[in-house]
């Protein structure tokens, strides 16, 4: 057995989903393993990860309507001292995920059909998000 | 260092938590091993994992209310075209799990006395819900 | 490659984010491993694990109070008999998350450079919460 690590990185460019399944498809695949472990880590507090319908894109807008609405940028936060958006994206960050582990089963991730990796930008200024990737198998 | 995958099946009957734990527990331990790392991974984005208490009943039934106050049928959503409980049930998969690992120490997963694995179904209609499984240890 | 484990206790006292960097960083160095994958489990369903930014005290304590609105002790709740803080801490720990996984690279975490380690107690007493410690590399 053996593993490889990769950093991956995004631009964003505003609050929304940010779909990176190809290019973590594509690393993967390169690293001709038939079985193993794939692990996403997102180095950020203010991005976070989720793995979502990508069929109909609104889907992604109601995702980011719902957030917007759970933790709006005029609440009653102590920390504002970096921009009304920067509490609301760190809440957001803690009710997603930070990191996803998915198989790897006869040479592909196991996703669902319909499943896609997203980064979750929730800052409203453009971004450089930097992931870490991490495989392991055979 | 050895892996083995699985693809484990459950049947839903509408929105709940619905209890696996057996049927990992009892998968684990037939592959004999006494140290690893185990990964549980849903093929849906409309259905998710989540580690409850498995001794009160009722915490199921006040999670599933909890989140269908937070996350209403009849929100202001665009995607709307597979019925009222699509996109709803997409918000509580991203509000919850589509992954879980667990370490596996001296022969049994590291779950604690009251934690069990559940599969929360989000949508109103049968559904067959397809996990994969992946443990590396030895 | 191999594997080790690791049991740590963190005493807490009262709701909110304890900081348990350290103590995970220092842990996994003295494992001597270059490249790897660390997995940290939490044993309980009323304690949850986050990774949030440990620049700003205040980012935590608007996180406790968001959660505290969302999840309120005098919700409409059946399981009401372990105490009023008992619900809202399961439902806490479902927002999330009971497992994290974190690449090791170069000898070192990948956590970004305002990501800090968290256990999110939920309950109101005194506890002594259980996390399984597992790092797999070499």
């Amino acid at each position: 057995m053996r593993q490889v690590t990769h950093t991956l990185n995004t631009d964003t460019h505003g609050p929304g989903l940010y779909d990176i399944t190809a290019a973590v498809v594509n690393w993967c695949q390169k690293q001709g393993m038939q079985q193993g472990l794939l692990t996403l880590f997102i180095k950020h507090t203010s991005a976070s990860l989720t793995i979502q319908e990508n069929a109909d894109p609104d889907v992604c807008l109601d995702l980011q309507d719902f957030f917007a609405r759970i933790a709006p940028q005029n609440g009653p936060y102590r920390h504002t001292c970096e921009g009304p958006d920067d509490m609301p994206a760190h809440i957001k960050t803690a009710l997603t995920q930070t990191q996803l582990t998915i198989p790897l089963q006869q040479g592909h991730l196991a996703l669902g059909t319909w499943q896609g990796l997203y980064v979750f930008e929730h800052r409203n200024h453009r971004q450089n998000r930097r992931l870490a990737l991490h495989l392991l198998g055979e």
